[in-house]
């Protein structure tokens, strides 16, 4: 029974159908009629016009548009938890060719306004320190927690004021839409967010991620790199298939609300041991090593987070048995 | 009836099939069971030990093993016409921070020893001049034409002598190895080659091609490029798979029988039209406007590649009856 | 007797005594009073206003240009004989990130409005090739060849309509200024120039050459980039003091006046041997391996251009007698 | 009354007098006989086989061998107030093609073994976290604090256990050594160092400092990244002299004398305002806001640290009244 990650669960049925159903002679690359419908179908859903483009990593997705938001000598403020920082292998520094992380430090992984400002302010205005140039944020978090809209404005209004872009690693991106019941354009370009890495695989997509750019004025710029970057499929149409398929009807949001709904469960089980509240469909709890070896024996699969903390994470297609026996597990320590 | 590239063909349905069947929760990345296969599969393929690692683009199979044969102050010395050099968008500089192509000329996008020998000579051995650290050759060639062994064996020869790396790209190494009966070891490793794009894509794939490195020294550098790339795929298994597939019973080997053959049927037709030599799947005619007009007029697709030539390229999948139907055209121009 | 390089002769005595008349605390980096001259001293000699940074070698003022001229996926183009691209240890890859080199050939390293469309037109206006965004020329060329105000004017025109930077490498500007006797002014930013390296070091210079921006909107981009590479010297206002004492009473000009004139005597001694007109101070010359050992043999010090080719450079301190000495025995070979 | 830094104090006239005395025409780069004299005389100095090349600043000096030590993928460990990571535009991550900095955090600014360790062993040994390659510490460090013999080389130990290069910035080299008494062997490769960015220009020098490689074989890298980054003067004979006026009768350890003796009175006048031990040419105070205020009305100048702290700096040629003066000024607060 995982709770290991979401990372490698499996693709949605109707996710390979759509592959198959593309499995034709087409224009290879982009032109293919399904990468070109996916303008038009970010558009719709965030009820502004984007740009979408297919990519197959989120490390990829998050650092073409940071590459694009900041130049090679800028800087990029994050939190010192954010994936772009500690698990994507010095990517930003490689896409954006030296460009500065300028990281922050605050419970659960959540960048704040004060955080962002004392950052800036600590500073000099000279060329002799980093100027940042940019902002990201992740939402759901690295730990869970999700930013509200008010709470992504409160930093969209700082990145404009600083002249900063704003990008959101959005790899749970539905997980955050279910948790806030936000819309969309609510959580995204309405509070200032420039370019947003739409999570696809961690939700039921088998490969396929979206970059979604509010700021349409990137897309050559990233069309390029995207190239550059040995990133543009021959058939790019298997991929942009996938995401259709999972906009197809809201069944990202139908995955993503199993996801958070499984996570709940745990929850509410785990009660006090529970390191930060649970918002989307991770749980990090306290344990002492006894208990962890003891959900072990019984099948139960995690992520040792270290100093007596485990993570769970909860998938599109965690089947109810599992979490009800997990839930009655955790009650049981 | 579509001769414009084999680029955009269709998968083959086992290797769909094999994706299908991976589609179940595993570990993320490249440590489920298929992947960990690759290296044992490759290694019988070419009679020694090697590494082999899949990603999702000949861009990045070829710029990756770039990255690690040459620093990013040192030279590539390839074809003027090579794809490296025409068809990646700079990737090789992005991937290997700015390292420079130094490019030869020759009939057919063939790299030969003379060629490689005149470039090095051209070069002051000072610090004022880039240095050549590798040599890049395609097999078989944007032209359609292939290295043979012996050939291969030369540039090799001249590569070891002058401390330079060799890499290959093998975009279509399955269409050379068919054409010249050569054995895959002795097309490559047993010629001195040091890595190899071993390309699937073109030939049945979907979106997997292997990166197969002869120098298994290089693996651990290039695991870390390819994280730092965001060419990790979490669902890795799918990748690996997909190349098994097409390895089993020598799927890749019949497939690529198919396009050659094809095109030799064309070639035949082709008679004096033809500018090079058939010697893969790809080919190149002289015709007149009016007489590329008549062919399209027929629905013949075709690459207009200017200057009165066109470009045809046959693929795993050609039905006979389109083939014969060109043929017929080609003949009656 | 030299004739080698004027890349190594001594500096003007005015130049040092400009450093030594420095040497006092002040305010370090660029803050000091000679630094903060120089945008006014190059704007009156410009007749425009432009924005004047110091840097210690052509290499770094020509890079840091292209740098902000061209991004890291961008093209620039050129000779194949510029400097940038022989000489320079692939530094325009470094600075740039890998942006690429596109070469054009032609007689005495010029750059002509035919080689550059031509260049253009050859790139397909995709993402997978390579798309340039800046043209670089060299005034005086690498063969000792002046484009005159009308010339760079078709190239500047054929930049706007391309939406291309302009980039001029004056590594002997001086010399070309004198040859054409054009004005500042009509030798760049009135022709279409964006960004001059003005050439100190051969003229008269210590370790002081200067780049001019004709955008003014360069100089931030440009001024942290110039940091970043490490050249933004504490002292620098000891560089700006070699620059100012050269512009002083037009000494930069006295000095490349006399090494043209001197340049003029031998191309009159050297006739029928010269393969370039000379315009400038250098002068290649055809002979025999037995009149060069001859030339040698006496004292006379070239570069060995190969090919039965040697180069002669002349000065701002050749002295009158070495020149005459040369001038007759190039005649009495 | 100058205290702001020793960055932009004067050259020592031995300095100015070694230039002039090269103001002649010579072999251009480094080839010529003060260049050529470098190894040579660090090598004596350090009692051990060395390569020495000058560079004009000492961001370039770090960055150089930074780029040499680790890798782009690869991660340097410094202290988060070390110069690379503060004040140097970003420097490492354009050398080293996106390398990144691991951030310690001590009193001081000094690097320790616990520091080290405790940042290795955070870091997760897969390809998704950058790995550690390199150490870099700073001695004097940047609040003026010195690493001992013995200090280095239990960091050194550390290095060599974990395969880390180690580099030392010794901007102040000059000022650790005359403060710990130690030879230059011990306190550099005896203990681990590798690689040694040695200041001369805050120390009478103009604009030349010494990259020292006692891993003799990372010269022909790092001359290559030395030409390729625009620092190879063409009158480099005008840098080997100034290091080798500095070396002669050791006026280098001279001037960090005096530097250091001025500090040693200001301390003794600070007493228990002082917020670390001054061990180099560098004192910071605790004042209040009037002091300070009190200070500058006298005509001193400091540098305004922030949080009621100022940075005092001597130099070479400060002069024994202004320190008096500064000292009784400091001692009637």
């Amino acid at each position: 029974m995982r709770f290991f990650s979401d990372n490698a669960a499996a693709a949605h049925p109707a996710v390979l159908e759509a592959i198959v159903a593309t499995n034709r002679l087409d224009t290879a690359y982009d032109g293919d009629e399904w990468s070109l419908r996916l303008d038009g179908a970010f558009s719709e859903l965030f009820g502004t016009q984007v740009r979408a483009l297919w990519v197959t990593t989120g490390t990829a997705a998050n650092c073409l548009a940071l590459a694009a938001l900041c130049p090679p000598y800028g800087g990029i403020i994050c939190h010192r938890d954010a994936h772009i920082e500690v698990d994507e292998a010095g990517a930003p520094g490689f896409f954006a060719h030296g460009a500065k992380l300028i990281l922050v430090d605050g419970p659960g992984a959540k960048v704040t306004p004060d955080l962002v400002t004392s950052a800036i302010d600590r500073i000099r205005k000279d060329v002799h320190q980093v100027q940042p140039r940019a902002i990201s944020i992740t939402n759901a978090t690295e730990y869970g927690l999700v930013h509200s809209p008010a709470e992504v404005d409160a930093i969209g209004e700082l990145a404009r004021r600083n002249r900063l872009g704003l990008h959101m690693d959005g790899a749970r991106f539905a997980n955050a839409i279910v948790s806030t019941g936000a819309s969309p354009a609510d959580l995204t370009w309405r509070a200032g967010v420039d370019t947003l890495s739409f999570g696809f695989v961690k939700n039921g997509g088998l490969n396929a991620e979206a970059l979604i750019l509010f700021k349409t004025e990137f897309a050559d710029d990233i069309l390029v790199r995207r190239k550059r970057a040995g990133h543009l499929l021959s058939k790019g149409r298997m991929l942009a298939a996938q995401i259709l398929a999972l906009l197809d009807n809201d069944l990202w949001l139908a995955n993503a609300r199993a996801a958070n709904a499984a996570a709940q469960v745990l929850a509410k089980a785990a009660g006090d041991r529970l390191i930060y509240p649970v918002e989307a469909n991770e749980l990090f709890l306290r344990v002492t090593p006894e208990e962890a070896a003891r959900l072990l024996a019984q099948g139960f699969d995690y992520y040792d987070w270290g100093s007596g903390q485990i993570r769970l994470v909860t998938s599109w297609d965690q089947d109810g048995e599992s979490v009800a026996k997990l839930a009655a597990a955790i009650e049981a320590l």
